[in-house]
């Protein structure tokens, strides 16, 4: 069997060892091993326990300040600036979500921009968050250089994830994308099992649209979501996170040997504050209703909402554990 | 010749005796005639001189009341909730979005939620509105469903067009995309000229990505931006719309004779409180220079920022006239 189960505590428990190894205090430690921990409990491994090596090793590179806390520079209204201070990006992230709450508790809504923070992770991950405790969520991040301008063969936008989480119930329904069609590691993995991606992924060298992920990875022109459309959202969010926050922008990113310094906004709704707050869920569930009322394509097939696997996801690895490549657990545990 | 050129102010007055005509009062027909004829201006006729007769019927229809403003319903600090009383659809979002502006002013962010309003037209005309007087700007509207969810084969879901603005300059960079790749409109026109969509824009009725517009009207199922990422959007903007306004949702919208009593969400942001604000400029300069720096697949081909169009299209209008379908400008002479 190349896959094992973890339980989440002895995920959770792995990691939090982990990282108060290299030097992390108890709480922060508890916490960031919280995030990867639940990141794989609900099914984003890839930003959850198989990208927890990267973030232990980007700690030992210094690009993580482990003793740094995010800083309020300015205060303009419910709008506040802070610095992350190359912090730990997850809990620079979880501050953030909780302090535009804060803002949101008292004036509707709050915003935050983050400068001089890292990855954190899953976006998901701070919806949920948010929509837990009753507050609509949007946020989104800059990143790196990986995906072409419109009409472009190198690599000049950031894939930029946007989340948008509301409650729902004692749940949430939340989304959160990439402006990329495909992440490099789903095409990297359909490679190397042979497949063709779903649907068209990107651009060959010779500037046709394509599914063949060999062809995309050549290339390094994957297709931004709706074409044109996610190549100018992907140039919006950017310029937001960065003139917001007064930090620095994808092109500035990607001068560095590594990604760290990245920009990010948050921004929270109190919903207990709207004049229908009563009524918010029913109409929330007309709508999901109506949704799942669709004539599917495939009779098998459940229209789902976005966020609605996580809740399966999360009980079948609750109750047999979280799925992990062997090979992978076990470099983990030699960390 | 089967286009005329109707000089700008030609146009403007021609709409404004319009809509006098049919009762509107004097400011509001100035102020709805000024907005027609800039999105013609601007190049979105599909918004402005081709939209303006169905805008007329709507009125006839008892649709749109043009007696009604909007009005408060309750403030929840930062985060006003409005109700548009079924008003002429652009005024309403016009009203919001000065409104939006004032309370960034005082609070660096405002946002306006307003149900029972109609059609906005083009959502950018909001953007450009508020960047150009120093905003960010965010906001979307819901719609009728034309869309189906990922997976089905009926429509549930809206385009819901979503707007994103930044000053630049005296200008400014302004995004407006709709969560269908391609409009009806698009592919009617693509359709009649016996012309392919330049890139796959849909399913045909046996669930095939087609780029074949007549496949796609045929099955109604136009292609969401970026697949099942793009339906998500449409969910989240139509569930965030619906709450944050106290409004009707796509399904409901979709329930009516005609597209009338939308819901809209208006996000200001006031630059000029940020700690960065002097340097804001520059940092966006920096960024659309980097952009510009792409290098091109067509080597003749301009690399392109959201709302840049707008600036040639204009000026060439401005100077030449506003380019319209010479049966179609005889007709409006008539309404």
């Amino acid at each position: 069997m190349n896959t094992l189960r973890i339980p989440y505590p002895d995920m959770q428990s792995m990691f939090r060892n982990i990282l108060l190894k290299h030097g992390l205090g108890k709480n922060k430690a508890e916490k960031c091993a919280n995030i990867f921990a639940t990141n794989s409990l609900e099914g984003i491994y890839s930003h959850g326990v198989y990208r927890f090596p990267r973030f232990v090793d980007y700690i030992r590179k210094g690009y993580i300040d482990i003793g740094a806390e995010p800083e309020l520079i300015h205060s303009a209204g419910v709008l506040e600036q802070w610095n992350g201070n190359l912090g730990p990006g997850p809990l620079n992230a979880e501050i953030c979500t909780n302090r535009a709450m804060e803002i949101a508790e008292e004036n509707g809504m709050g915003c935050l921009a983050l400068a001089e923070t890292n990855h954190w992770m899953r976006g998901g991950t701070y919806g949920w968050q948010a929509a837990r405790k009753g507050f609509v969520f949007i946020g989104w991040t800059n990143t790196e250089a990986n995906m072409p301008a419109w009409g472009a063969k190198d690599r000049r936008l950031g894939n930029n994830p946007l989340v948008f989480a509301v409650p729902y119930g004692e749940e949430a329904i939340v989304l959160d994308f990439a402006m990329t069609q495909f992440s490099y590691g789903k095409m990297e993995a359909a490679q190397l099992e042979g497949r063709k991606l779903p649907f068209p992924g990107g651009f060959d060298t010779g500037g046709m649209l394509t599914d063949d992920p060999a062809a995309i990875l050549q290339s390094w022109r994957a297709l931004p979501i709706g074409y044109w459309k996610g190549a100018g959202l992907s140039l919006l969010l950017d310029i937001l996170a960065t003139i917001l926050s007064a930090g620095d922008s994808t092109h500035q990113l990607s001068k560095r040997e590594a990604e760290y310094g990245v920009s990010q906004v948050f921004i929270a709704i109190a919903m207990k504050k709207l004049s229908n707050f009563p009524a918010i869920d029913k109409a929330i569930s007309g709508i999901i209703e109506d949704l799942k009322g669709s004539v599917p394509e495939d009779q098998e097939a459940d229209i789902r909402y976005p966020g609605e696997r996580v809740l399966t996801t999360r009980s079948e690895n609750l109750a047999m554990g979280i799925p992990v490549n062997r090979k992978a657990w076990e470099e983990i545990t030699l960390l």
